[in-house]
């Protein structure tokens, strides 16, 4: 079996010279160069994964982790546990946020059990169980180091198989009742930030509530201590078998040298922790909404990118990556269907003018 | 003939009863409330728009208005005025950033000539001409308040067209080199926002043509005094033929009872000259996408409302629209299709003591 270390060593490397070929193109098109703004960086980046300067996607997916945590016996979250096994099951009828969403932006899920505090008769879910919820951080360890290391490796044989299987394009999502807590821990863990800036207050936390969630996380980082530098110390001390798991799609798509979305808030937080492992599996990586939990701001500024999508959104569960998806797509029509400004009959020597005398107004 | 007045007395109103039937499904969804964001609100407030909780848009239109402006001349852009007439025609052709977009998004194009310097013989764009080009608002007011009426209802009557022929959603979009000067001016005229903060560099525009670029805007506000309390003042003195068209789509929109996208810089504006005519126009409209030109913060702080797309474009032409129409589809989906927590095997009696306790963590 091969280790997290082995797939780290054998990243994909993006194609600088289809990158340089996708820009000379979307600059021959008939627009002021650059006003497409972040379509075009996308197409220009996605030539570089995909070594196509015209890529398309036609099998995409949708990898939900599912998974319980320990800490929601601390009272951090006013949802029962068993809104979990629930949900999950709920995904298999089409009727959650996210499934709706990728089945309108034509995007199949792919169900995971990585931790579901319950067993799941649906073959449809895949049964990639490490056990059945995480501990209570206010108590202990999250989980063993071995069990991170392997809901890790879950996540990257998960996202090879998905590719093997003819998807070109992943999104990340999650469920799992209490998981904002412990992705708020990993975040603080990762990076430095205190618990009140990475800790948010859902759906009208009260001053109190807020609080102790707060301190919860707070103690368990004193407590604890985990090495920023260590990403599985990080996962095993204060994470969880969904946000191991979502780390391990983002390195396993970077192997496999696809493009995947960054959803929410315990999304981004497990992509930070997929780049601490290397850096440069962000290359693969395209933020899609900017979650309402306070904390996605803070990890969108230590990604170091702003999300094209303002939605004001909270739901997690992937719910974000079927509509990035879509603004995926329209990029790569952009670049594919538009015109030069040969075609266009107009002459773009201006353009040249334009950047020397250094004014443009069109 | 009927008057712009005899519209604005006669435009729609929202019906409340299915804003509150549509939040009350809203609310059913098995999702924590006010999770889906602005997709929410979005849906919520078609319902108010439509009369119907389960609204769709089979035939949606992207209206683009084509017009020259005189200020040219001055040297604000450096494309050349031809621009605006060879890009008229590439829609035609399919080739610009909107059309592709539309063609991606399911819109039809329909293609406006109210005052381009040059004559079409193409029958499909429409010609709805007030005459080839506004005048140079640095040596004078850009047209006649005859024609800034002639304008505003030209676009009126196009809103109506369109919706007559089938099409149940707008969306806003024009050609025009030299138009962001002019939206600048009437930005600045209608809100008392100083040229300085409504003025963009445009792509790379140096300091120097920057300063020119306000001073021609101070100058005509000046020299001019526009009323900011009469549209057609503001119009007449420092617009453009398509501001002043734009803004009669959205008052033709709220006649018929259709929603209508604002597109980038240009079409904001000319949604807050609209809302100068009567306030009420605003429940029909919808933001697509943050402009990255200077003054659509700006505008967009005026307007009250944050748009959910943030894509760095500063193309115009109407771009973003068709993206957002897929956003409203999106919207319009999750309502339908979507389970309530009855569907989901899920108590959600806990959601009313969450609000009482006033903690939730999902």
């Amino acid at each position: 079996m091969k280790t997290i270390d082995w797939y780290l060593n054998n990243l994909k490397e993006l194609s600088f010279d289809k990158i340089s070929e996708s820009r000379t193109r979307v600059d021959s098109l008939v627009k002021p160069p650059g006003s497409l703004g972040k379509l075009e960086d996308i197409a220009i980046r996605l030539a570089g994964i995909t070594g196509n300067v015209y890529p398309s996607f036609e099998k995409r997916a949708l990898i939900i982790m599912a998974s319980d945590n320990g800490v929601v016996s601390e009272g951090v979250s006013s949802a029962p546990q068993s809104v979990t096994y629930a949900q999950t099951r709920n995904f298999l009828k089409g009727i959650t946020g996210a499934a709706v969403l990728a089945k309108h932006f034509n995007a199949d899920l792919k169900i995971v059990d990585i931790g579901v505090n319950g067993d799941f008769s649906d073959e449809r879910i895949i049964n990639r169980k490490i056990r059945k919820s995480t501990n209570n951080i206010a108590v202990s360890h999250a989980m063993t180091r071995d069990e991170a290391e392997r809901a890790v490796l879950t996540g990257i044989e998960l996202a090879i198989d998905t590719v093997e299987a003819g998807y070109s394009l992943l999104g990340t999502g999650e469920m799992g009742i209490g998981n904002t807590t412990t992705s708020s821990a990993v975040l603080c863990a990762l990076t430095g930030i205190k618990p009140e800036k990475a800790v948010g207050k859902g759906a009208g936390l009260d001053n109190e509530s807020y609080k102790r969630k707060i301190e919860i996380v707070a103690d368990a980082l004193k407590k604890y201590e985990p090495d920023s530098n260590d990403p599985l110390d990080v996962l095993s001390k204060v994470g969880g078998f969904d946000i191991g798991g979502i780390a391990g799609l983002f390195i396993g798509a970077a192997y496999m040298g696809v493009p995947i979305v960054v959803d929410g808030f315990i999304s981004i937080v497990s992509a930070l922790l997929a780049m601490k492992f290397n850096e440069r599996v962000k290359d693969f990586m395209f933020l899609s909404h900017a979650s309402y939990e306070q904390g996605y701001a803070e990890a969108a500024r230590v990604f170091g990118d702003e999300p094209p999508l303002l939605l004001n959104m909270r739901l997690g569960e992937g719910s974000g990556c079927p509509i990035m998806f879509s603004l995926i797509d329209a990029s790569c029509d952009i670049v594919k269907n538009m015109g030069t400004f040969d075609d266009g009959g107009i002459d773009d020597s201006y353009l040249e003018e334009a950047q020397t005398e250094g004014f443009f107004d069109i």
